[in-house]
């Protein structure tokens, strides 16, 4: 019975990394959604391919490469990293059975399962910043390096049991592991493909560049809340029993307060500041409170959990209006969310975790955002000057879609985006739209004869 | 071994109502798409926002005031009710380890989880009812009152041990102590705001206001009966033991069969009587038929959940025809689904379940109606006299996005939203949709200058 | 403690049956986004309709006849096929306390629960394939035969123990059972009803015609990938010791794996082939992956997975031209998805499971398509010969959901999708929809008086 009991343990503990790593594959459909319902239409179907593909890419980078350089360990013995984790090793099963100590107490491959949408994750926080300009498949062999190398290495500085972990640097769920760490890539793609035609005048001024479709966008932030549930529930990695339960509770709590927080106050200041309620500040409020509880979503009470997230949606606003101000064109305020919350979180686990250090956390944070920032600007440079980052003027002019998808997203519904840019090619460009998102599969060539 | 089970038991429990909890805050995105997709192009940004913020408004508002009032028990021992909470208190996990008598069998946190979605769940409710007229910040401000206090009464009577459980009244998730619950409120609301300008005709006439978005208001209801699992499901309140098991599994089961049942129904006579296949009936008939077993989702075979469900789908239609008749204007049924359907399922419980009889059950029906009702007719009549709560003509006439959020939801697509209304002042205000949708950030003045 | 130890893995794996079931049922919102996004503005609201409808029929008609015939036993004991089970006998809880040989390990109703989502998956396959021209009432009449009948007797043959199982088909989640069997369901569909005008031209030209909201069809996708976790993961029935656990990790990871290489394979060849990299191919690469790996995703490691996957996102690619050559019209691909990839994946099987063989595999799948084709087919031409399958010509130029639900999907948004097919009767046409969606609750007769 002892056995059966330590069988239960490890299958529900197992069963629950399952759970949480399939919600956090969700936030993969919540990035998506976000940036498909704040671009515009014509840049629709490059955005959404982009979410996809870079998951796709994520998944097989990070299984054939990333995995092993994040967790070096047992499968990291043979000659090419990751082979042997790629051809399946199973678990060891007798380990458990024992229940001795260094027993597993969960299956490897869900641990994988769970890092892997982490990995995928990081990556999605790039897209956005980067959306409406920079071209499909240089962004997808970016995702290669990034989710392969770039991430990896940063990721097992602390999670994998690197320098920053013996340095005490603490980090619960990622707030800067992952989110500022992507938005550190992020930023460095920014500043490398350029400012969108239209978002930035010559005298200064700043245009705001409206989202096609906000119930979508607002879906991408219900979708990313719940799945946080998973990113934070289960980065506890643990369970069954009566302690690791209780604390797997109060991250669910301490999780969902903190996006309340966010959202309230990011609501509030909008209406104060611009007289409306901005609807995608209420939606990057609720994520930048997620962001901020991410480094410590534990050891908080729900009252301040409440409030870490508040000073979080208060630190978005100011965020993307900063960053107008440096002219770093972001459309979907990733950099914000993820970089200026995240920060934000990682030095608000002081409040409660006698463990973490100033000089811990800010080693932490200035470490991760050189690495990142560095390594990305360099990748990204190289494909700036080899293949080009960035479409033409005439591309991003009619749209994405018509010259990288050969499709349109609304082929029914739109009407403004491409004639309200005033241009005389408007309407050569809405007819080459329509003839191309008729004949994509006869883009090949003529229509095939039967 | 035996402490090893108890705490594998717990943790199951624990794991469990998270998990539910979860599917129940994921209830608040398919209210979001619901009440999205059922509202006009103009009005869609200001729903998406309320849906939102309500969610929001609703976690804090019940971790401060409401779950204390609900729950009264140790953590209101402190001098404002809640603060003991508010501040966090850990699970007693003694108790769980001696197993005696009375040790809890989940975590407290997980515990609040469910229950602080199920407070939000029952001010969406109340979004959809007055959607497309009421203002959003007196919105929330009564958000905040329902969800401290009046909710939180009325749930105290029935699942906090009050006078209606000790009546013998039988409500297994919420037929009534939610749901039409809910609708009460929405019904006092909706008498004090009164119909969008356009709905009913001087004569009696009745106009059909169609909806925007209608996969939006689709996915919603997906989103709704997947959350219902989590809501039904996690009402058993515990699974660790075979007897537990099986009943959450039975009412997984008569939960998806009631909305099966309900949405055949619904179509089919939306078919017979008006010669078409309603989506918005098919929609509300699936509802309904969730609303109607939530009374009593253990008891009845799958063939009777289903029959009860199916009621529930005719329940429906009639209403929605009735509510016409009365000049009650429901922009997406709310009243209908969840208060009609409510009080069917909560008089259904009589077929199943012994312990119920009709004088416990309509006491509790008259009760909670009475006090959701009246008490939420008070407070919303204060604040009509005092900050107000319905828009302008002139607001209600371009669409409230423009005015409360600065910003249109669909500003590539719409066409036909704001000329169909034939006034000459339409083009006026399309401008401004498109002036505002264009500046929102320039909203607070001049564009930023670098 | 050794029955506390029984009822907690019973307790474990019957939550984890549950979950699965959720997941597998939220497929119905996938397949439903995927087919909405596919299909024009003026087919839409039918599409949903059917999606819903269709999942509301399977689950009473598996429930009242398709779970006995399908999984014959205890419950066939009565006179009528399945009243016992819809009058809800209880699960044996004594056997499961104490332990023996043949104790079930999870409770009947969690088995039926993630039954009847898999037989209303299977039908929804079939929806997609006949889009834009199937009248919604014989389809739904269609769904019944097939889900009561159908797919039960088939299922039987390899799940419920029939001859196909004791002959040595291996097909663990339903690559054929489940998919190649509703696209052979869906293929009889096709032929018998005819592909939609302008679909293909009289000197064998093939058009494409554009989904109208690929931001949904990509929503539909990642749906269905999440909800794969619970159709391949809940397949293996079991989770609550050492071995199962890493069992359904190893299908959780594979999944995902195989998903990720069809989805970047599709659009590398449509890029190449195309010059475009075609949303609809990424998507549809994704879903055959998914299609690939479903009948063997426990023995292949990870790597082995992804390649699967990718065949099968190669196979997709060509048989959707395939489909086009021999001018069989699928608006969303679901025959190339769910048949082609589905047979690719059941010969996959041979690389990595030694209990499977080439004859085995052969005889399961001709014998599948022959059963789900004939059957089908008489079906449907009775249908045909009597109530009729196909919308009037009228109807379908201007759209089913006029028609057939007197209302639009997006009555704001649509401007091009009638005036499109430049017919003189356009116009009428869309006059006549705004009148329909205005009025769809008087089309009962004159507006309602009060």
């Amino acid at each position: 019975m002892e056995t059966l009991g330590l069988e239960l343990g490890y299958a529900l503990d197992t069963f629950y990394f399952l759970v949480c790593a399939a919600l956090v594959m969700w936030m993969a459909a919540g990035f998506a959604m976000l940036e498909a319902g704040l671009v515009r239409g014509k840049n629709t179907v490059e955005i959404l391919n982009k979410n996809a593909l870079l998951y796709g890419v994520a998944c097989v980078a990070y299984l054939v490469v990333g995995y092993n350089i994040m967790y070096p360990g047992d499968p990291v013995n043979s000659v090419i990293p990751g082979l042997d984790f790629l051809l399946g090793p199973d678990n060891a099963t007798d380990d458990v059975v024992a229940g001795g100590e260094g027993a597993p107490y969960y299956s490897s491959m869900s641990d994988f399962m769970f890092q892997v949408v982490f990995a995928a994750a990081t990556m999605s926080i790039v897209s956005g910043a980067v959306a409406e300009r920079m071209r499909l498949w240089p962004f997808l062999v970016f995702a290669v390096v990034m989710v392969s190398v770039i991430y990896p290495v940063e990721g097992y500085w602390k999670w994998g049991g690197g320098f920053l972990d013996q340095l005490g640097f603490q980090d619960f769920a990622g707030s800067v592991v992952v989110h500022m760490a992507g938005a550190s890539a992020a930023l460095a793609a920014v500043i490398l493909v350029g400012p969108r035609k239209g978002k930035f005048g010559p005298n200064g001024e700043v245009y705001a560049i409206p989202g096609a479709n906000l119930p979508m966008a607002t879906l991408g932030m219900f979708i990313l809340w719940m799945g946080w549930f998973g990113f934070n529930g289960g980065s506890e990695l643990k369970i069954a029993n009566v302690e690791e339960a209780n604390a797997v509770a109060k991250v669910f709590v301490n999780t969902n307060a903190a996006a309340a927080g966010g959202m309230i106050v990011a609501a509030l200041i909008a209406r104060l500041r611009f007289g409306k309620t901005d609807l995608t500040m209420t939606i990057n409020g609720a994520l930048a409170g997620l962001v901020a509880i991410t480094a410590e979503p534990l050891l908080p009470s729900a009252g301040a959990a409440t409030l870490i997230g508040a000073v979080g949606g208060a630190v978005v606003v100011f965020s993307v209006l900063l960053l107008d101000r440096l002219r770093l064109d972001d459309p979907v305020g990733a950099i914000s969310v993820h970089g200026a919350a995240g920060i934000w979180g990682i030095f608000a686990v002081l409040f409660t975790n006698p463990a973490a250090t100033f000089t811990g956390q800010l080693i932490g944070t200035v470490v991760t955002f050189a690495w990142m920032f560095l390594a990305s600007f360099i990748v990204l440079y190289v494909i700036k000057k080899t293949i080009g980052l960035r479409v033409s003027d005439e591309e991003e002019h009619s749209g994405m879609d018509v010259f990288e998808c050969g499709m349109a997203a609304y082929p029914e519904f739109m009407v403004t985006s491409l004639s309200d840019l005033g241009s005389p090619s408007s309407g050569k460009a809405v007819k080459a739209s329509a003839q191309n998102a008729q004949g994509h599969l006869a883009a090949s060539g003529n229509p095939i004869s039967s």
